[in-house]
């Protein structure tokens, strides 16, 4: 019976994930925050900076597509991965060092759909609704050329390593 | 439909939220990484850090006290939060600069239930179980005197932060 509610959950959680409008725009997903946390990072080199008030980056994912990621080392069709770009502070309430996440910079998501063409990036800034990227930004070139799993940098998602490895979808990327 | 399913799905998740032992030692929760993500920070003076290289924390909440805060500004009875402890590396892949996550250094579990004595906290290390810690602890009275809403640092989980403050919840620890 859990089971059964779990899957039930997971095909209305997918059939939420994806959603365009007529012109092929994308419709942020309204409860991404509830999905699947893969990982955050600070100040990495491909988020922008604000005059040394690095910004975090934290990924997530919808759900059903992390239970077939875990048992499979791969991405099904229709994966959304969230990317939400958050400021950062450090001297708020009782903290007196490192860094703590404040408002949203913006969001991205990387979505496999292969009625669309297969991996795509639409940028929503703080917008509810992103284009498509055009598909010879840099981002798909960098992605295809360093993803460590079908385009997507499963190298900074600690969780996931483990299971592509285990399923030899893994291909390394350090240099 | 979707509502009975998910009210289902909460009510399963709650139950498997808290598990002890005989002798009241406290279960992880096995599927902490799949519950709602509240935030991460780095390097907070309240984690201790090895050498110049900062830990992250990453705070996980059970699904069903996640969707009774947004409503109601507070924690329900048997709401479990675990903080996630991980230590950070900066050169990995592509990345070339900032910080990203890498192994647990330790778990810590922030516990409300009443049939226990109200808050408590348990240090989980890196074990499967833990015990108690004593309520004499500083983690105590330090978070009795500045958390944001009924012992919880709210104030470093942006998105709960609003709704605290729309339910009148919030007391601010600003200093």
């Amino acid at each position: 019976m859990r089971r059964a509610i779990i899957l039930a959950l997971l095909v209305a959680t997918t059939s939420l994930a994806q959603e365009y409008t007529k012109d092929g725009a994308m419709a942020l997903p309204k409860n991404y925050r509830e999905w699947v946390f893969l990982s955050s990072g600070i100040g990495m080199t491909y988020a922008s900076t604000a005059g040394g008030n690095p910004n975090f980056e934290n990924l997530f994912v919808n759900p059903a597509a992390y239970q077939e990621f875990m048992k499979t080392g791969a991405w099904p069709d229709k994966t959304v991965l969230i990317l939400e770009v958050r400021r950062s502070d450090t001297k708020v309430s009782i903290n007196k060092d490192g860094r703590v996440q404040t408002e949203v910079a913006a969001i991205e998501a990387h979505v496999k759909d292969s009625a669309r063409g297969g991996w795509a990036f639409y940028g929503f800034g703080k917008s509810d609704i992103a284009k498509l990227i055009p598909k010879t930004a840099d981002c798909y070139s960098c992605h295809q050329q360093s993803g460590a799993v079908d385009t997507t940098f499963v190298q900074f998602y600690p969780t996931l390593i483990e299971a592509a490895k285990k399923k030899g979808t893994y291909k390394e990327t350090e240099r």
